[in-house]
């Protein structure tokens, strides 16, 4: 398996996708779909919805087409960006290199936007599947239940009040990367496995590679933040550190740090491994990201 | 029927609803708990949840509860009022009478609960019809359009663009009520029948009747905000004219504008008439409103 050609086949479905299931940036209002759009084109990895399409693949006779659905997590994880670029919560003005949408539109344009692509991830899933009743009653709950005030919304107001202070436990930076970011990345691969009619138990593996994953993710994050230079990571570094931000790396210092990254990384690809189908592609794409830390 | 003493039972179904179906104020985060319970506490006339039940109650034989229905659109509607008050839309201090959450609160956890409020609606509904997957995926859809970037929060869009200009025309004052306000409206009164096993037709009929009462509701609104005095209106009268917005009032007159209200009262109860079951509740309640105006 080429693992950066089957990466780039994804992203370019992932591509049409949006192209094609959101709303024309001509749509009335158009301010408001132009704002929606300009946002999801920013790019990025599409980290989130090559999940679903991947964790699809690993079933070979497929309920529903997952495409649908990787474009309703990327429109939740795009709303997730523009409301926490916004001047109340982190104030940012750039994002991948463009003025955040506040900045590019305004404020209350940004605001609706985020709205939008937050009910539009629950339109999408409700339309392209309405054929198959349960794929979309369990699509939603996954979905729905990850983005939460339990979980995805919980972890990001627990984020900002961690930020006011430098004291942040290593039980709640726990809660914090749990819920903030493995919460999502676990329900794109419940949602991969939804729409390709996995049981149960090939759920629940899913949703742990997820799991480990997205802690891997975000302990590498912040190994980077503190030990790269900005032109090897595209952004500033040493942001987090400057801001007085607690970090994994701050609690638990590098080398544990590294430790824990690489222990989250091999729990899971164990996961990925107990299921069936090819799952070269989602361990390479573990160990890939798990490498960048080391 | 005694209409007051059937909408106070409602009202008392939907508190209850309100009290048990969303995470108690001490869920964690608990702040961003307490501010979602704050909005949803502060009372308001529980219109949307009270047709949801109304809807529901037309049908004898009920394939599920409405009452999860009835607070997901509860929650969908606190969610629109706490993103509109904050300062990038209306700036508003008050509402009822009490802080708004951006005052009560602060702007991030205000901006995190309205957002958390929009999830919950579609947790609720996957959680609780979860058993019912065609039901689940119908109500899905019905709300998630409803409140969609071309519908509810369309409207909004327009409702500020319109804002800033003093010669909105008669079609732009049309779309932002239909989609601002009737939109919700609708979605109410046909997931009451999609709980209860309604068939397209009835559905279509509930539509056409939400419709036509939304549009009947901001009519009146509009006159009522030109003609009564604020004790009896219980907020600020002829705001909206000294904001220099555009108004009912303003585009078509005082006197079109109770013929418009009646008309669409009228057609909203002439709907209601042609379904099943007893609608005499339904009707009160339009008739209720509407005479306010006149």
């Amino acid at each position: 398996m080429d693992f950066t050609a089957q990466l780039q086949a994804y992203r370019n479905r992932v591509e049409r996708g949006l192209a094609d299931l959101v709303p024309p940036a001509a749509t009335r209002p158009a301010r408001l779909h132009a704002a929606m759009r300009y946002s999801l084109e920013a790019g990025g990895k599409r980290l989130r919805p090559v999940l679903v399409l991947a964790a699809a693949d690993l079933f070979g006779a497929r309920e529903a087409d997952a495409l649908p659905a990787a474009v309703a997590i990327e429109c939740l994880h795009t709303y997730s960006l523009i409301h926490d670029d916004l001047p109340c919560m982190d104030n940012d003005d750039l994002r991948r290199g463009r003025p955040t949408a506040h900045r590019q539109f305004d404020e209350a344009t940004a605001l609706l936007a985020g709205d939008a692509l937050l009910t539009l991830a629950f339109q999408l899933v409700a339309r392209h599947y309405a054929a198959l009743p349960a794929v979309c009653a369990a699509l939603t709950r996954e979905i729905a239940d990850a983005a939460g005030s339990e979980q995805l919304i919980g972890g990001q107001m627990e984020d900002l009040l961690a930020e006011s202070r430098a004291d942040a436990t290593a039980a709640e930076l726990e809660f914090i990367h749990l819920n903030k970011t493995a919460a999502m990345l676990r329900a794109a691969l419940a949602a991969g496995g939804l729409c390709a009619g996995a049981g149960p138990a090939e759920l629940e593996l899913l949703r742990r590679a997820g799991r480990h994953l997205g802690l891997a993710f975000q302990i590498v994050d912040d190994i980077l933040d503190a030990t790269a230079d900005s032109a090897t990571l595209g952004k500033t570094a040493g942001k987090d550190a400057r801001a007085g931000k607690t970090t994994y790396v701050k609690v638990h210092g590098l080398a544990a740090s590294r430790g824990h990254a690489r222990a989250q990384s091999e729990a899971a690809i164990a996961a990925l491994r107990a299921l069936p189908g090819d799952t070269a592609f989602l361990v390479a794409l573990v160990e890939n990201m798990a490498v960048r830390a080391s």
